[in-house]
């Protein structure tokens, strides 16, 4: 069994965090950059919504009673509203308040003293969902996926949580037009590298000016460098 | 807190273990090819010997009484070797014999029944150590990497347990050259995405052949895709 070994940061989302261990996604940049100080757990439920990962949620985070036992989560993210911001007719549609509802819960079942999950060491960022070509994604619309991420802007203001704007990040790097958002998205919803790494930087400077003792240069390895081992090692280390 | 959610496997190794979250790294292929089924935990340690890495298993590796609150270990790759196989006036060298016993002692906290860390639903893979182009790193031999491979797979035979020959499939993709050796090895010594490219198909096809049910294709999705969802969400599920 994997033991408590070292704090993780937990990516909660739908496809667009699953698929991000990907080459130059999201995880496994963070993963490269946090290796030997955090593990990163990758959380992200294709096609999901913030109705759908509720129950998800509550058994990926540990509840109180066997925190302890478990990696501390130093940081969670929390990537919705692609999916949550289709046409209302579809499956997977939610409705925007309810949208900044569920968010609110995400963040309150953390948060929230009162909680069964309350683990007042976890920061938690959202992010807000990218910009879609809805030439390419029929089922969705730029126009709505804005309304999502100005929603999620105003959830995080109103938690007091930080968050990264993915969806301005892109659009202004796509020059403001929906054409050009086929650099960052390689089939009008799902970002490739490109997208990631925008939003991968986004978030660094995040952490870097609201949580920087997360930085990845402020953590510390968990376990010494091997040229700094104290090297009395016991004959059977493997029996300590 | 992180919870028990889902199996894991683990990559215990040195540095070539720890840099494989990069892009096209081993760790980052696995995670992504075993999305949602298995989450990949990476234990590799830069600089690291079989010597000094065993009391770092014994603290990330769950012992008996703790094992039911952990992720359970299905698959555990063991990939030294590098270091081992330094020239002997270095400090990271470790005897050809006493590397196969400390390997051996690896596999025998996890298979040996009275083992604190005995798991018996654990699979255990070791892989070689590359070759090296000894005109690139300078304490390090081609020969002697050759000498800890054949010990690597001698002690995968005694035990029982499958191995991956990274160096041979290194050698012989290089025309068994050493000059050739730079196309899979950056720097003579760790791998670059060619390289692991190799390792990860051979690891797969070991997997295929010698634990199917390991196989990305043959683990189950932990939980259901969204459009296999019963849909009969409660109206507040965050507090289940």
């Amino acid at each position: 069994m994997a033991a408590n070994f070292q704090d993780a940061m937990m990516l909660l989302g739908d496809s667009i965090t699953e698929f991000s261990w990907t080459e130059g996604g999201l995880a496994q940049k963070l993963a490269a950059a946090y290796s030997r100080r955090c593990d990163v757990v990758n959380r992200g439920f294709s096609g999901y919504n913030t109705e759908w990962i509720l129950p998800i949620f509550s058994k990926a985070f540990a509840k109180k009673p066997s925190q302890h036992w478990y990696p501390r989560v130093n940081l969670l993210t929390v990537w919705f509203g692609a999916n949550d911001a289709c046409i209302p007719s579809s499956h997977q549609y939610v409705p925007l308040e309810k949208f900044k509802q569920n968010l609110l819960s995400i963040i309150s079942m953390v948060r929230q003293p009162t909680s069964e999950w309350y683990s007042p060491s976890t920061r938690v960022i959202l992010i807000t969902p990218p910009p879609v070509n809805e030439k390419l994604w029929l089922d969705r619309r730029l126009v709505r996926s804005r309304e999502y991420a100005d929603a999620v802007k105003q959830v995080a203001q109103e938690a007091g949580v930080g968050v990264v704007d993915a969806w301005t990040a892109i659009w202004e790097s796509a020059g403001e037009t929906e054409e050009n958002l086929r650099d960052y998205l390689y089939d009008g919803l799902h970002l490739n590298a490109e997208g990631y790494r925008i939003v991968y930087d986004r978030l660094i400077e995040t952490i870097s000016m609201q949580h920087p003792e997360l930085h990845y240069d402020s953590l510390p390895y968990v376990h010494p460098k091997w040229d700094e081992l104290q090297l009395a090692v016991p004959e059977n280390p493997g029996q300590l």
